[in-house]
């Protein structure tokens, strides 16, 4: 009993840890396809999610499994608990790649963002991609210390998010408005990533320590 | 031991109902805010977004001390699950209203949107405001056909985020685009807190009935 009870603890986190990664690689194969205008590359982002979607259903069932027939206590508890809002934190983060990849799809073979942004988008994804490693780091080392560096992290994301803000409002853009507004969302799915990376952070740190840390301010943009 | 067990689930339930609720008054007063141009209005949503959280914090504390002091099985166990997930959607509607009102405050004595798509939102806000009333009512009387109702009020949101868009693109759009980005994500705030609401239903669904509806198809916008 004891031994199962372990096997699933362990599953459950690696579960997680796994979710976390398909993210990350979601978010990485979405950029290409949006930076590339890479059609098989956002194909892939969207078929794959439904791998998330099911590591989603899985994990909440093995979650739900150890609190009923476990009745876990003290940390063991409190992973549970955390592990129940990372699930969905981390099939948003999915999500978040995959409208990207559809955005991309339907532009095909346009390429959707100008020149100007590209470099900006590339930054912003590089943080993303780092920030998805990142937190499925924090869910193995569970170091509280390493998952307050992702609020680091996500400070860059920000200074990004805003300075794709000023290309967008420069005198200087002539790429119309339906550009800019599609370029503008493109630029929040990166950023609410991250902030989900961060929450996924703060999870680890109650988990680990029973003290949910403080969230950032709310930003709007 | 088993009255108090019965208090507290009373106690979750309400919580997350009247989380619910606030979050659908907040969405109401930066409604009021953006549309009017009223100042008030946006600094109440603001200021009082800090009671959201504090209840989250709360509604969580009782979730948790539920399942680690009391063990609860079937329904109340799914409930407690369900509970979990849906304190967080409820603070992030929370947050949505928060959006709009830190935009409302920052612009004014500006009116944030052109004439021509203020009454679009107005039609946004009637049925994301609705959605949270629908949303507190399913947590109340845990109606699963309530809460499929839900989706339907969903479609209505997409179909204005559509129509929203098909104005913003419109050659006659001659406000910039500055006031177009900001437009877009506004009504991106509105989508997604009806998002949010859906997910509460289906969550009530499962609570009920053990069988988790399936999600929306993810659409981009």
């Amino acid at each position: 009993m004891r031994t199962a009870y372990r096997k699933q603890m362990i599953e459950l986190a690696g579960q997680l840890g796994q979710m976390c990664g398909l993210a990350g690689v979601a978010m990485q194969r979405a950029t290409q396809a949006l930076l590339e205008a890479d059609l098989v590359a956002a194909e892939g982002v969207i078929r794959d999610h439904e791998r998330i979607v099911a590591m989603r259903a899985h994990a909440e069932k093995v979650a739900f499994d150890l609190l009923a027939l476990q009745q876990p206590v003290a940390g063991d508890l409190r992973a549970i608990f955390s592990g129940i809002q990372i699930i969905a934190d981390t099939e948003r983060m999915g999500a978040l790649a995959v409208h990207i990849a559809e955005i991309a799809r339907r532009e095909y073979p346009k390429h959707v963002l100008p020149q100007e942004v590209r470099g900006c988008f590339a930054d912003m994804a590089t943080v993303a991609i780092a920030m998805g490693q990142s937190a499925k780091q924090v869910l193995n080392t569970r170091d509280p210390q390493e998952a307050a560096r992702l609020h680091e992290q996500d400070d860059a994301m920000d200074r990004l998010y805003r300075h794709l803000f000023d290309l967008l409002m420069d005198d200087d853009w002539n790429h119309g408005i339906s550009v800019a507004v599609e370029t503008a969302l493109l630029g929040r799915f990166y950023e609410r990533f991250a902030d989900h990376a961060v929450e996924v952070g703060r999870r680890v740190v109650f988990a680990v320590t029973g003290t949910l840390p403080a969230g950032d301010q709310i930003s709007t943009y």
